[in-house]
């Protein structure tokens, strides 16, 4: 298994990727391609005492930067590092590859070098994210902010492969994000989508509110790209908004300081939980090769995490197993001839 | 000052609301029209002790229940507790109406009975939120999925004048929910929103991304109704989901057990500020009286906050104001005659 790493994507590039890849080489048995600098990738590892052990490097010319227009990763920065990974992706010079650059670039990118899987309305990230109990596959996340109710039927039935095949979740619960329950609530679109994904071969469980979401009523959470931006950053933005208030109330006075001692160890493991980086990036479920978009913020952990996901995303035929579901479902919503 | 009150709205009515109108009669010096079953009014209170000094009773006819299509306010229950709260209302019989009642039916009859203010567009469900470092209000919340950019100017420019004058915030922060800080970004709606907001008489801060808003960014949160009502719902869930991982952690073995004893009046306080039922309930914004809907589940200190709000809705002059700022406004963007 050989995985294509970004080595300049993210906010501590190069340094917590080259950690975080000769980790997973070590924990994972699997080959790196690194693509970026070669000098700067060797004094890196040089310096940090990184070994380069079954890992090689694909030389590109700087990298993509998150405040760049998306679009130019196909215009004047084709030899960047994530565009060098990418095309080395496409030509099946490895199995899958991860980055925790641009969210635009990667989208934009991988939907260009790598091309959607045939008849794929729309790529997109489905990002996994904690709720109670478990983890859910959000999709779409931002990229698509307006859907036509064919594409949020294909994000439904794209994310559920996923966490079947790699989430290990046995005929996930599909729910549309919506603004109640009932089958005739949200815009037309919605009400469309209800009604596809209902006929469809998933365990589509009707609409969710936005409060069953973090309450883990599903494994799978269809949305347009403005809900599902909203969902996943408001949970961020609730989350920290609540660990700094629980800080605030640590740090009162000496009893609840002492209070803090006593938890510490448990209040780690929350704090694991509500870490989105320790489930890894986010898939791009929709091309034709398995791609992880890691966090922005990544550290050496959350790449390690992301190149075991990219690693099960492919091994486990994820993106074969769409194709097939997809020709099975047009057949079955084509007339017959007789 | 004169608050009509639906004494069977709510999953703890009437009991709570007969309990919440007594304390607010007797905190804040207001009086009560309760409107609901004259009968069964009078046998709760006896029964469980509650003065009706200060309060009258205008007999209704049952109540609308939260399953019940909310336009059948306008038909077969128009002689429900919460139409003839909303009736005497629109008579002037009181300054100010309050109902834990359905969502659907308060926003359809309160147009439909008080009217919409003057060159309102729609009218809108405007729940105060906590965030970091204080409240925000969230306009729309639910009631119009999609909007209109001037629709989503007049929410910016009525939960602005609401924040001023009754919650006291100098000059408040106008954000536009949307999935990223430029003006390029997000719809077309919203687009055109921002800049309609750019040229408006608030203090608007741009947009603000899911992430932003827990974290207090703003202090009204311009929304589609289906943004905000993830905004909403998700933040009520993550806080769930929170608290349920906090408990289990405080519950996990003797150690974390003494220490939850040692935080606990600290956690109250925690609690307490995650609560939207102190804050008192929802406004609704743009109709000619002022209308608040507190929440289903409200209890009876819930109610005697709503009552409060809705006399400081009332004693401030704030639909004046609205009324005000919108001719002004119209003024300035309508050619003048030479």
């Amino acid at each position: 298994m050989k995985i294509i790493v970004d080595a300049f994507g993210g906010d501590n590039s190069p340094l917590a990727v080259l950690q975080g890849a000769a980790q997973a080489v070590e924990e994972y048995g699997v080959e790196i391609v690194l693509c970026g600098d070669e000098e700067k990738i060797k004094q890196v590892c040089a310096q940090n005492n990184i070994s380069l052990q079954n890992m090689e490097i694909a030389n590109a010319n700087g990298f993509i930067d998150v405040h760049e227009e998306p679009t130019e990763i196909l215009k004047s920065r084709s030899d960047c590092s994530m565009a060098v990974g990418l095309k080395l992706l496409a030509e099946g010079k490895g199995d899958a590859f991860v980055t925790a650059g641009s969210t635009g670039a990667v989208v934009v990118g991988a939907s260009m070098y790598v091309k959607r899987i045939k008849g794929v309305k729309r790529a997109a990230l489905a990002p996994i994210m904690p709720c109670k109990g478990g983890n859910f596959m959000l999709m779409d996340s931002g990229a698509n902010l307006e859907c036509r109710p064919e594409m949020l039927l294909q994000f439904g039935l794209m994310a559920s492969i996923f966490m079947e095949k790699v989430m290990n979740v046995k005929s996930p619960r599909v729910g549309l994000a919506n603004v109640g329950a009932e089958d005739t609530k949200g815009t037309q679109t919605l009400i469309d989508a209800y009604h596809l994904l209902q006929k469809a071969p998933v365990n589509f469980i009707g609409n969710v509110e936005g409060r069953d979401v973090p309450l883990g009523m599903c494994d799978v959470c269809v949305a347009e790209g403005m809900v599902g931006n909203m969902i996943l950053k408001v949970t961020e933005g609730v989350a920290m908004f609540f660990m700094s208030e629980l800080k605030s109330v640590f740090t009162t006075n000496a009893k609840t300081k002492l209070s803090y001692l006593l938890l510490k160890s448990n209040m780690k493991g929350l704090k694991k939980k509500m870490d989105y980086t320790e489930v890894g990036g986010a898939p791009l479920m929709g091309v034709q090769k398995p791609v992880i978009k890691a966090h922005g913020s990544s550290d050496a952990k959350a790449i390690k995490n992301a190149i075991r996901q990219a690693k099960t995303f492919a091994e486990r035929h994820v993106i074969a197993s769409i194709e097939q579901a997809l020709s099975e479902m047009k057949e079955q919503t084509q007339p017959q001839n007789a």
